[in-house]
């Protein structure tokens, strides 16, 4: 006999080289999708619709990559950041097959890079997290950075490794999870917009113009729809009497709403290829209303693929003030009143 | 480069004859029936129970008529009624095909009338829309006319063209929706009741009994799952500021909720084969209870079946009010207090 | 014509040894489990993955075993215990055959026992209610008795007859809903953690560690999903004049969440085999935190098994309190302040 339950990892469990098998596999199903649906108000055509995406090559409609970020994630959860300080970073995030209704999503990480901070207390994990498909292929792939908290502050600090990430994901690196697709079969009317690749201009700022509101119960499905066990989310007893005194809305939730709306100026942009990086500059929480606006930072031709491009797109997400001013510093280091998230990342539209 | 973000149709955006395809089709699946069901607590057998469905004739469980004509309008609401002033009424609503898991649907709208108001403020839009499956059979359509805002006060108003529309639909014109089936082979204690057509006369007067308190998170996830975007739904923040301080229910979820309900006392009426006419008296918001009692019309044979007949039903939903009494007029012109959905359709029952 | 709806039926309605055929059938499909998952963050790998489940013997990922129970056990609320004063009680419940998406579940109800009280307003109805699957295989069985007014008090009193009831379930009794599976082929890490029925002792205490709150909104969508019609959980208008001046939440919901909490402590007890009987000791609400411990009761060899081994179970659910101290009895009487939830199961883990 034993402890059964886990108080999860600290500093001092991780080791450089550790790879991590997360519990619990996971498939995904129509009925998945349909709460996703639910939960965000998605649009895009190839998602949304089995006869669209199947006019273009895909063997059924994906499910939305977000969708499948949450689920890899959440997987990570209980293994890497039950006891983070903070979330400090992504990088290096790539779609790199689609998943379909019926795949079996695990997840692994290794960890890549250890730094015990100087005050002992806490120490910054780097792990490479891997979400697969039943058949081993990968789905998706991406690093991220942890502030987690030391059991033991007496315990030795292991030597420090700080790999060196990428800015962003050159677009030759951008995966193939887009099928070879015919751009005359796709169907703007249906998509909802006439803005193909060609038509964005780098420095273009879009205002998605929409605002959604956040209720508990909404927040709440979601992330345990992604079996996300961190606490934060879904206890108001002890998040009432903490840091904020109430439940704290998953980034990951804000992220999906933003992508929602990005709907509106974005209509074509039909799957995330990648993400850059991202921070949430602020929490977020039940009763707040999201908006977003996006800039396309960058613009790039995907090799040997006369079908699809792809946008590097920075999105801002705000709470409780709308993006026609395109919100985003204050200062050199203040960001403005309202901006909650600064997502930098990749998309694919047709040419 | 040009504006990405659509600010949806104003009045004289609108032309006689003019037909739209609306974005975004929608494979409809058990995903969405399920959520369907957990967000209203249907019990008809017909939409519940693959072996009963399939008993009666059906190929497999169809999707709730309710659920596909909400998917249908959803489609509709950005080229429509996004900056509607007010959503006048409904008419010549035919259900005309069942929906399965698995159905893609499609909505295409015609412009059937025009007419600007004297202000030259707003203008009247009716418009026949469509709902197609991946066939391109006709799955329903329906006339609606919207009060829409000009852009331009002063752009020229259109010749005015108002479509003649029936006050009912007849009986004659009542789709097929139901397959050839064997009353012997629908059994009434597994439906919940043994009233079948032949028990209902005209004039009956239905209390349903139950009621049910709408919340936030509800309607805004049934709203989403229809990918609806009228914006009153969703927004606090901006309807906080606005005409009643909160967000407003969108009209389809009274009619879904007020559906459910009248399974208690119309167990048998599985289908919904038109509807006439509906007003949405007042509107309901996040904390209300609703009721419902029904009328019956008016009774129907529909040529060619001796298995199902039809009833045309007018079904009052009520706020904050039990149904015991029936309300209904205060006098000729005042509903009474609570009322805010007085609906006119045509159900089948089973003979 | 006549009455239409249904005032469910008084006690003096039963009669010993009735057969009571439950509407409605219902289908249940992959939309219902992830509504499911996402009511409650489940995070059993057999329910979660259907690789993991057909690796272990399984045809398919099965439905979690409380999502039958509850849809069998809503059926049996409008003929059973819409007039009930109170729910005494439950026993003999054993879950015989697995549920697979796609199965439809209809249920029936035998009066086994019934007992007027002595102040002739009220009577005891004791009830064996089974679910069957399509294949006319029974998936649930179990005896349930509830306190029901009469409609008339001075309607005869029937002959007492009160069942023998067994304090548990002999593990003897206990079905094959699991099927002959490999231990090797039983992934612990996958699963989430390495105690196996081998790991426990009887009289170990686990706490579950995590809260969860409830929201209206969540707890309307459950009971809705399981087409449970007890008014008191949806119908805030009569409710905020009532006892408890709100919505109560069904005693299921709170079995529900207490399950999903357990998973942290009890990550391979992957399968119900049987609950021996519950008791809801205090209601629960919206806004309520819930919490869970266990305690393991006795363990078992099931026969002929040597892949898998049974856990006789108590949980204990609480509200705004953590288990940390695993509260349970006042004094001989008088539950501790937050228990909510005493149940008693048997679940089976691999060896």
């Amino acid at each position: 006999m034993g402890a059964k339950t886990t108080a999860g990892n600290f500093f001092e469990d991780f080791s450089l080289g550790q790879v991590i098998n997360h519990a619990t596999p996971r498939t995904l199903t129509t009925g998945d999708a349909a709460l996703y649906g639910a939960l965000y108000g998605c649009r895009f055509a190839v998602q949304s619709s089995e006869t669209f995406a199947k006019a273009l090559g895909y063997e059924a409609a994906p499910l939305d990559d977000l969708l499948v970020f949450h689920v890899v994630f959440g997987k990570t959860v209980p293994d890497i950041s039950l006891n983070a300080v903070a979330n400090l970073g992504y990088a290096d995030c790539r779609f790199l097959k689609p998943a379909f209704p019926g795949d079996t999503l695990t997840a692994t990480s290794r960890v890549i890079g250890l730094r015990e901070n100087s005050n002992r207390k806490t120490g910054v994990v780097y792990v490479r997290s891997t979400g697969r498909n039943q058949h081993g292929g990968t789905v998706l792939e991406y690093v991220r950075w942890v502030m987690v908290r030391k059991r033991d502050e007496a315990a030795p600090a292991p030597e420090s490794e700080v790999p060196q990430l990428p800015d962003k994901v050159e677009p030759s690196a951008l995966g193939g999870a887009v099928p070879a697709l015919n751009p005359a079969a796709y169907d703007d009317e249906l998509a909802g917009s006439s803005a193909r690749w060609g038509d964005y201009e780098v420095g273009e700022r879009i205002d998605h113009v929409d605002g959604m509101t956040i209720e508990e119960a909404e927040h709440q499905m979601a992330t345990r729809l992604y079996q996300n066990t961190a606490r934060v989310h879904f206890n108001q007893h002890t998040e009432g009497a903490g840091r904020f005194g109430r439940r704290l809305v998953y980034g990951g939730h804000i992220i999906s709403l933003a992508r929602a709306l990005s709907f509106n100026g974005l209509a074509n942009a039909f799957h995330i290829a990648a993400i850059n990086g991202g921070r949430h500059v602020a929490p977020a929480f039940a009763g707040d209303t999201i908006y977003a606006w996006s800039e396309i930072l960058e613009k790039a031709e995907l090799a040997g693929r006369d079908d699809v491009g792809a946008l590097r797109v920075r999105t801002i997400g705000l709470k409780d003030r709308n993006a026609a001013d395109f919100p985003l510093m204050a200062d050199e280091n203040t960001p403005e009143e309202g901006v909650i998230l600064d997502l930098d990342y990749w998309v694919v539209l047709p040419k």
